[in-house]
C-alpha cells in the first residue's frame, strides 16, 4: 500500500517518485470530504489524468466518516486528542472493510496525500490502524513517498529559510499558539489554524513579530500576506473570511518569526 | 535567479517543478565544498545528465570559502551565530563576483540545493547578500524551488507522521540538544548534529525517548536505526562512526519522541 504524497497544490510539486508510485498502483482510494472541496478534487484528477492517462487504475471512493462536533470543540489539547484518535479507530474498521473489498492480493493500492505523509496527516496512521485489524496483518505494508508539504511551499512562495542561523523552527497548530506563543522559539509555523489564533497573541508578543502567511499554495488561488503582524493581521482575518465565503474552504499556513530582523 | 531544492539525495525527490527549472537554466552554479562529498558531485551530475541531456547550459564552480575554525567551536549558540554570520558576509562577496562574471543579461542562473532551500541551507541568505552588493540590487530576484528536505525523507524512511495528533514538531541542530531537551515538546528532530548530541541528554530523559536515525537518506548508502535510545544510541554512535571513515563524510538526521506509544 502506497501514502503518496502529492504537495500542497501545484500539480508540479509531484516528485518523480510519486509519478513512478503512481505508475504502478491499480487502486487509488479517496476519502471523499464532501464537496466543499471540489479544488482539490479537481486537482487530483488533473494529477491522475496526466501520470495515468492509461487510465489503468480503479479508483474507490469512500464518504469519510464524519468527526463529531456535536457540543463546542474543546480547546483543552488532550480531550481534543481524544476526540480525534477515538474517530480514528471508527475510520479503520471502516477503511479495513473497503480495502478488503476492493484489492486483489496482488494489487497494490495508493492513497493520495496533500503535503507530506509526514505533516499533519492521519494516512499513515490510519493505514496502520486499518492493518492491525486485518486477519493477517503482517501481510500488509505501506510505503511512504514525502511529497512538498505545505510548510516547504509557504517558505518558497515567500522565498524564506524558515530557520535563523543555528536555531530551532517549531512546527505547530492555531490550537496551541491561542493566547501566547511558547518562549523558547523565535521561528513557528503554525497550521490547522481554524480561527485565526495568530490574532489571538497577547500585544507585547505580536508587536515583535513579524507573520508570513499563505493560502491555497501553490495553486491559482494562492493568496500571500506578509509583514509586522500588528499590521497586517486585520488585513489577514479579512483575506481569510473573503476567501472562505468566496471558495466554501480555506487551507492556510503561515510562519510568526520574532526579531525578523536577525539573521 | 533560481534556488532549485533537488531532495535529499535520490534522484527521484526531484519535483517537476525543479525539472521545469533546470530546463531553462543557462548556468548552474556550483559551490565547491572540497572533495569530500564525491558522492554528492556524482548525484548532481546524475540528475543534470538526466534532466539536461542537451548539455545547454554552462556549469560554474567556485571554491567555497572556508569557515574559519582556528579555534575550538564554541558550543555557545551567539557566538556560533556570529561566526557564521561573518563568514556568510565575505562568501556573498565572492559570490557577487562570480555571478557578474559568468551571467549575461538575459540569462537564467541556478543553485541546486540538497533538501529543500527552506531548512538549514544558506543559499537564500547567500543571494540576498549577493543581490544587496549589486550595482542595481533590484533588478536581481530569486524564485525558490522547493525540495525534499532530509526531515520529509527520514520520516519517509521510517513511515513515520512527525507530529503527534494535535502537537507540535520541533526542528533543531546537534548544538541545541545538547545536555538536555526542552521540556514542552516531545517531537524533535535533530540536524547538523556533528557530535552525537543524542548520546549526551540526561538518563532520565534518554529512557523515556525512542529515535528514528538516518543517514544517505534516500542513496544507496542509506543507514536507518531504530528504537529505544537507550538500547540503540551505541549503535548509531559506531555505525556514524564506521561510515563517517569509509565515505570520508556523513549526513545523518534523527527524529527523538518522548513516549512514543502514544498517538
Amino acid at each position: 500500500m502506497l501514502a503518496i504524497g502529492i504537495g500542497a497544490g501545484d500539480p508540479d510539486h509531484l516528485t518523480l517518485q510519486a509519478v513512478e508510485a503512481l505508475g504502478r498502483t491499480d487502486v487509488v482510494f479517496v476519502i471523499d470530504k464532501g464537496d466543499e472541496k471540489d479544488d482539490l478534487r479537481a486537482l487530483r484528477e488533473e494529477i491522475l489524468r496526466r501520470h495515468r492517462p492509461d487510465g489503468g487504475y480503479r479508483l474507490v471512493e469512500a464518504a469519510d466518516l464524519p468527526r463529531e462536533r456535536s457540543g463546542p470543540v474543546s480547546a483543552d489539547a488532550d480531550a481534543y486528542r481524544d476526540v480525534v484518535v477515538d474517530w480514528q479507530d471508527r475510520r479503520a474498521a471502516l477503511y479495513r472493510d473497503l480495502l478488503t473489498a476492493n484489492l486483489a492480493d496482488d494489487e497494490c493500492g495508493a492513497f493520495l496525500v496533500w503535503g507530506d505523509p509526514s505533516l499533519y496527516d492521519g494516512t499513515l496512521r490510519l493505514l496502520d490502524g486499518v492493518f492491525s485489524r486485518m486477519p493477517d496483518p503482517d501481510g500488509w505494508r505501506v510505503e511512504s513517498v514525502p511529497g512538498i508539504s505545505s510548510v516547504a511551499a509557504l517558505a518558497a512562495a515567500h522565498r524564506l529559510i524558515l530557520n535563523r542561523v543555528g536555531r530551532p523552527v517549531l512546527i505547530t497548530t492555531g490550537r496551541r499558539i491561542e493566547g501566547g506563543l511558547p518562549d523558547d522559539v523565535d521561528d513557528v509555523v503554525v497550521m490547522l489554524d481554524g480561527r485565526a489564533a495568530f490574532s489571538t497573541l497577547p500585544p507585547e508578543q505580536s508587536a515583535a513579530l513579524h507573520v508570513y502567511w499563505g493560502a491555497y499554495l501553490g495553486t491559482t488561488d494562492e493568496l500571500l500576506v506578509s509583514g509586522p503582524l500588528d499590521q497586517v493581521c486585520e488585513q489577514i482575518v479579512a483575506a481569510r473570511d473573503e476567501a472562505r465565503e468566496r471558495k466554501g474552504w480555506i487551507m492556510d499556513t503561515y510562519l510568526l518569526r520574532r526579531n525578523a530582523g536577525e539573521r
